[in-house]
């Protein structure tokens, strides 16, 4: 039978036009041509709906890929799915991490069973049930079947920008905000959260009969607790991709997951990187056990709410609310994990991306050999 | 003979201008007249050198602590130093720490010679020289002899405002920089850095032979690790407080402080709390633990380097670093101690408070009864 | 009978708390404490909700004013309106305008029937409907029947803060919008413009019919061509003054108003101040007609395309564009005025308070003897 | 003999990488590799020194460039001169204006002798002597002698990057400053400075005896009143664009410059059109001026004191300072000149280029026919 076997390289990168560190892989030949399945990565920038960085290292990547894959850049997207956030203030490491997948012959199960990571896709449209679809498109692509297996759905959707509002009212159509910001009313984190939501129905997190426009923002405890979204002008069309363990995969890496209960909680980082395999029972990993983490990606959402743990905080009325928000999530995150290369996005107020207060964090392990 | 009896109170402010805690305090008797000796906090606002947050905050404590103490608005600061460290960005909670101090006549000293708080404190100019004169006073005021008994340092000087500039050069004199920001060539840290290698000579960090103009803010091998040193526009001379402990204390209070090795390194802020007496084995402390917790104070600079741990950071390129610098101070103290309400000063880049890349945490504990 | 004697005096603030230029007009018996009506000003700071120069400022005036008056600090509303704008960026200078009211006996009208400046006022509530009848009360306090005669009407309502909302929330109160900038989905525009509606239905602007909640910040033909509006956290009610002119004035002073065509229409703040009484025939007001110009107060509201004069800016997408929005008005107005001490007001996108893409600016010049 | 026809093309830009203008222009044989002598633009980003939208814009518009030149990337700094100055903050529209120079057989000289565009340029070292000798060698590529006849020289030097310190300390040298921002003690603004002073003494405004590297920042009665100078990180050498006016040009455009006396200074602005012919009488130039009009290129920079006309203003102490007084420059230029397309650099206080509080303006006008 035929077996995926995903490894994950995680590059930093010196500028947001940089793509040696995948050149060096591919001259490795660690990433090949059929193998090269997604880019994730934090580009350098503003963060903003407009960030240049983000834009630029989009288009840098397409250039670099196209030619690696030998098609045109248009084609390009329907190779490998690219998901860039914007924005590494503070102690976040500009970066883009490499997934492969391979198809390998295997004469039957691997012994012992150990779930291991797999990796499926999808193209979506923006709206929920659309995006609920390509999750579990993305889901079959991966060979996953119970929603318990799955510790991550990266979806990246479309962003309104100034010239797609412009251009949408002009159709006679509405748009449901005109701030292009990722504040509490941005037209960013309203697509986000659509597209949260969407993973949670696939999911089973959320019934179907719960979603309605009018929840959207407005009801907290509907939520996913693996969906990760995000959205940029650039995009026309969605892209769904599903991180998760089976017994099937021939993958030398495991991916686990966990919330964090407040905005300050680092055990909650530490949960997520002992569910995807690692074992310190000490209170802490120590440098064995940080030498086997791969990755780790984690959101970085804002409380809705000015109190944590009974103190007040002046985070919601800070006009750099968004960028501070991110850089707090990629802090908390590097104290626990000694590094600074990991994928941390958020900075919205509020978000169906994890339960109210808390944010999602999910680790890739490369399991003992 | 006479002891002291040290006492610390953290009471979280509503608004800039909230003194309630205070009054609280001062209608339980917990707070006297005679007894207050500093009042040190953190105010929200923009943390700039004309933030009017934490200038609003000074005006509203002063005129409330004149009061409590029956003398005029003028006489205050002979009474009472204040120490008012503007910006509350990320999970910072702004507030007040009152610290009391007690003179009781003992028998003879405590059994056990365990070492408890004292402080001490007095007037100071801002240059260098002065200041190690006034840390030297103020560490008689405290009963003080062995420099290795200071665990913290608190030194407030006078900062430039576009005001004070106009004056001096209309004066003829020429200032060291016309940068009122806390950026890498900022009058603000030019003023605290001068201060803190000050504490440095007076605590025997650097030897008196090793300063002169031209290594302050260019030498970073000098530097102290027990000093917290910081300007406002508003004030026209310098307050030191000193903070150590003595077997002659009858506190029920300890101090104990620590450096982080580099920005994330929560171990850092973990052995401040082991430091001032926390016993936690498992690597972690419990929340008995951090009920004995008093108060944290610390310091955020950013590094000089744009590496952390072999990998590239764009703060030192962020428009906003200063204020992003400061709440990453706030989330890695608060990570570990589990609250919000720790004093966390920074965001200017590279200091002589602390060494180069790391930053000093001190904490008080109360001691096990 | 009786007649209105109304004067304006500008008084530049040196701090937020600055009362000195108040206190000067007190001893030259300029204002009184029975002529003294309104104190309208621009304060230093952010100008964000939470702009803690502004909150120090609405303080340190009242006390002031109460002192002033005689009476306690929670009646000094009922005798004198405070309209505090806050944030000053670019070439706006902080002041405050103190506008008294006298009323003398005259044996009849005037000679002529020049129309000269009157002011009326009144309180409200924040809603459209309210605004409205208040508008008409101050009109008939200001013995204004013609909605012609109507320059200028100034309104202040209360804002949301983040612990306003948890209350309304708490009280099972749904809010327009969490989000508390003043941006395009922000709390702060949603209550300036129905603000503004109000004071257009008060004047006949907008028929009464056309009014309903969704047109707020939807349908943008609906304006005012002279409200002024604003909001902010402090105030719990709602205050309106309306300034225009009246034959039965004894007023040396006359007012204004025009409207700019679009964001870089210097001829229409040219307009204003034509309108106000001053005749340059050259294009240009020289000095001695600017010697006669008491003061300006205009909106600089960001416009809702981008585009001007047929040509892209990127103001929208820029994340300080409410400071800017609001510099960019006090650049375009100090340019015509030759002075920095202008009321500029603004930074919100789009807006109910003049035409699309154009903005209010009314003119109080001193009638030539 | 051999004439100059100097042209001047406007395109505004879509996007960062937008090139389509120009290949308009290349469709419509306006530019041709042989003629198109320097691109100089204004690009959208944040403006500070990593602002990637402009390094996007450098990259796009050189590897654009070298394609229509048939050359390799490498090569076409030698037959183009790049300036692309970052940041269109308020009514700034990003653009890129072409110029090209054409040699002409012309019998002999025009009659009337009137005096029109000629251009000329020159590589150079950032350092002050080299940027007045390769000042002296560009007017001699545009055949100017009289430095009265030279009204605008603009200079792109080096800037320092994170990087470039680091490398530069790992050579043993210092840097001037360790701060990359434009603020007052800026790395940027002393590279720009220097070269300001190196045109200075080239064109005789500043005599050679005067200049020492004590006086750049200091000495501010020392200016040029032509230079426009700007830094860049992704810079290895200098560039020197100089703009005049000969009898012996064969264009149809003209040039001519002024400064402003002030900050609001918008006669400042009437004046450079007007020393570049137009000829509007009546205070204003109508639409019939306003349409020979080219191009205007000014600078903003933020005056060294607190006062514009005996009243305080705020933007010294403002955070974003240098964003908002160059969209401060692009509101008065706009104001005059009744469009967006016009290149406004600056936000840094104080500078070489112009008196003390005035800023350069530089206008090309089309001759009329």
């Amino acid at each position: 039978m035929k077996a995926q076997r995903v490894e994950m390289f995680v590059c930093p990168s010196a500028t947001p036009a940089d793509t040696s560190g995948l050149q060096k892989l591919a001259d490795a030949g660690k990433i090949k041509p059929d193998t090269l399945v997604a880019l994730v990565g934090k580009t350098e920038g503003t963060g903003a709906h407009d960030d240049w960085g983000r834009i630029w290292a989009d288009a840098a990547l397409r250039e670099w890929t196209a030619k690696f894959l030998g098609v045109s850049k248009d084609e390009v997207a329907k190779h490998v799915i690219f998901v860039l956030s914007g924005g590494c203030p503070g102690v976040i490491t500009p970066h883009i991490a490499a997934i492969t997948r391979e198809w390998v012959e295997v004469a039957d199960h691997r012994q012992g069973d150990e779930k291991r990571l797999v990796v499926g896709r999808a193209g979506s449209d923006a709206i929920s049930p659309k995006v609920a679809t390509a999750t579990q498109e993305a889901m079959q692509d991966a060979s996953l079947t119970d929603p318990k297996d799955v510790h991550l759905v990266m979806v990246k959707v479309p962003g309104l920008t100034t010239a797609s509002i412009k251009d949408a009212e002009s159709r006679g159509k509405t748009v449901v905000s005109h701030d292009l910001t990722f504040g509490p009313e941005g037209a960013g984190v309203y697509a986000n959260d659509a597209a949260a939501l969407g993973v949670a129905m696939a999911l089973g997190e959320v019934p179907e009969s719960r979603l309605a426009d009018d929840v959207v923002r407005r009801n907290w405890d509907l939520y996913s607790e693996v969906a990760m979204t995000s959205s940029g002008g650039e995009k026309r069309h969605g892209e769904v991709v599903v991180f998760g363990n089976s017994t099937t995969s021939q993958s030398p890496l495991r991916i686990g997951h966990s919330v964090t209960r407040d905005f300050i909680d680092a055990d909650g980082v530490r949960n997520a990187l002992r569910a995807a395999g690692l074992q310190f029972k000490d209170g802490l990993p120590d440098e064995k056990d940080l030498d086997r983490l791969v990755h780790v990606f984690a959101k970085s959402v804002i409380p809705g709410s000015d109190q944590v743990r009974g103190h007040r905080i002046t985070l919601l009325d800070d006009v750099h609310a968004y960028e501070i928000g991110k850089a707090l999530g990629g802090m908390l995150v590097a104290s626990v994990t000694g590094r600074t290369t990991n994928y941390v996005s958020g900075g919205e107020r509020n978000s169906h991306q994890g339960p109210p207060g808390g944010n999602i964090v999910a680790a890739v392990v490369r399991a003992e050999s």
